[in-house]
């Protein structure tokens, strides 16, 4: 098989896990699920590095968080994190990823990850990876389909068709996120799969179909290569990714490609979507609670207070009677909010947003 | 009228305040309840100052007290506050007082304050005092009693007997804290009032009571003058305080002494016993929450949150969903519990007794 690079998408900047999450320390840099001291993106790396080394890792990312980023990250080489000047959706850094690989490993099969998702059964994940790749290397756009678990409306979901290989099947079609009564007939039915946003492809196949699916988009990416062929890639990216559409990979070329496959796979998959999935992912304690070493609980029951306030080694935790709370502190922030309302944080979001308070968002 | 001292109770050690109130920083000098910036100490030096300015006004507190006790007062003179070397309860730090306030000042009358009650109606609460100090001024041992507003059975009560002046009442006697039925009796009966640990006298009846009474706290208050005499004080107080008896000044000399008067009163007294306490004291927003400036609260009612943490300017409290909660923070501490369970802040304490965890106590 060709070299197997990695890109992982790192880019997002999502406010549902603030106050610890905040736009310059975004969900993938934070330990929000699994070990307490790895963040996600770290957990990412660690568990496809059996199949995908540190040096064949590329990370995109936006400008402003490449620091953090590579802190995070020290054994990616720097010159692997594609920072996008402004965010234009996946399509743009998808491509421009395939064709910055491409420069020195035309051959590549490329494994596109969200940086931010949480895998309960890594061996187990690493077998569909290596389906996936197999289907890559055979020239199909692949994708991983998760066996869904419950009737989610939050995801889209991907039809399969008929099987092409061992474990890998055709894509029928992919379904927008369904409406309650829906989701509930793709659970019962058996042929839908939750979208997790994994990719795998050719680098070759990926460049043929966006040239001919979004040739804006391939018209940009090649003026971005001719720049970088002359040593003046930066400048290039300032003036071209702004002009580059706003489209997820998805729409842009899998709903419309031909020879799209899908793996089914089962492995712990979480995306990580709230504290309530923090607590859920917690080691706990026999009443339920994930909460700091020494904490004093009494009567308390399942909470989870996580404090990463710089302070949080010398403090005493105590919680009496109380149940069902997420409790987060930062160096200047305190939530307090139930498990069961924990995509409410949204509404402090706002506030914060209406009052003006950017420095705390 | 002869001049007026006031010895301040300040030798209270509580743990009901835990995390604020710790061994070395008791609730007297904590803003517990009224303003946000006021221990309550200070605030009962207030209260009384028309009456008694701060060079009359003498601190009974313990040695470890002295210097946190000191700064909060910077208007009292360093050489009255009494420290004692060990606790003796009430009636050795009573007698001990009044008997140094008479060294330069035999005339003088002396009121007994505690240092850590909350006074809704202050001018009110002056009104009773000054009858209270006429009585004293007549020969009579003299407390408050406030009227009882609930059958609470936490506090001792004074039965009331015949009238001997204005507003000025025979005590016909004292009253343990009663049963619940007992208690509900006193507040239907209207001739019960709380015992709020306040007292009034001339130095020299006081003296004259304890001679009568406890002899042996007679016997060593005496060998404390002859030592202060030779200049030799604080040597007399290491070996004299430790013998003398440890007993209330309630049990030691009101309940056996001729000529007790009571004051009823009622000026919105409060003991300030509990979390619970402070959120009813506190300013409260529509919600009825007492938070920090600058709370984000969301569906949030009828809560308590204090910040002494030293961050607390720079940091965003944000409740979202949660009701009838106390969260008390400190910079090595914070305490989460219902409102209506503040008063099991106790069974923390003894956790981290248990732990050996001192340091936090």
């Amino acid at each position: 098989m060709p070299n197997v690079h990695c890109v992982v998408l790192a880019g997002g900047s999502g406010t549902r896990f603030w106050p610890a999450s905040r736009r310059l320390m975004p969900k993938q840099l934070l330990p929000l699920a699994g070990r307490a001291d790895e963040p996600l993106i770290a957990a990412t790396l660690r568990r496809i590095e059996p199949l995908v080394p540190p040096e064949r890792v590329w990370i995109s990312t936006g400008t402003r968080l490449v620091d953090a980023t590579a802190a995070a990250l020290p054994r990616v080489p720097r010159a692997h994190l594609l920072a996008e000047p402004v965010a234009r959706n996946t399509a743009p850094c998808i491509g421009w990823a395939a064709a910055t690989i491409a420069r020195t490993d035309p051959d590549a099969i490329v494994a596109v990850l969200p940086a931010d998702h949480f895998i309960g059964d890594e061996p187990g994940f690493r077998d569909v990876l290596e389906r996936a790749l197999r289907a890559a290397e055979d020239g199909w756009l692949t994708t991983i389909g998760i066996v869904p678990t419950r009737p989610e409306t939050g995801y889209g979901y991907i039809e399969v068709g008929d099987r092409v290989g061992e474990g890998v099947h055709a894509v029928a079609r992919f379904v927008e996120k369904p409406s309650r009564e829906k989701a509930e007939a793709f659970v019962a039915g058996g042929r839908h799969l939750w979208n997790a946003g994994m990719f795998f492809f050719r680098a070759s196949v990926m460049r043929d179909a966006i040239a001919e699916h979004m040739p804006a988009l391939a018209t940009g990416l090649a003026r971005i290569e001719e720049a970088a062929a002359r040593g003046d890639e930066a400048r290039a990216l300032a003036e071209v990714f702004p002009t580059l559409p706003s489209i997820s990979i998805d729409h842009g070329v899998m709903e419309k490609a031909e020879r799209i496959a899908v793996v089914p796979g089962s492995f712990g998959w979480n995306d990580v979507g709230s504290w309530q999935v923090t607590w859920e992912m917690s080691e706990r304690d026999a009443q339920g609670n994930a909460l700091p070493e020494g904490t004093i609980a009494i009567d308390a029951k399942n909470n989870l207070v996580r404090d990463l306030s710089p302070g949080a080694a010398r403090k005493r935790w105590a919680l009496v009677g109380v149940s069902d709370l997420v409790i987060v502190e930062t160096d200047d922030a305190v939530l307090v909010i139930p498990r069961e309302r924990a995509q409410d944080v949204r509404a402090v979001i706002d506030a914060l947003t209406a009052r003006g308070e950017t420095d705390r968002l």
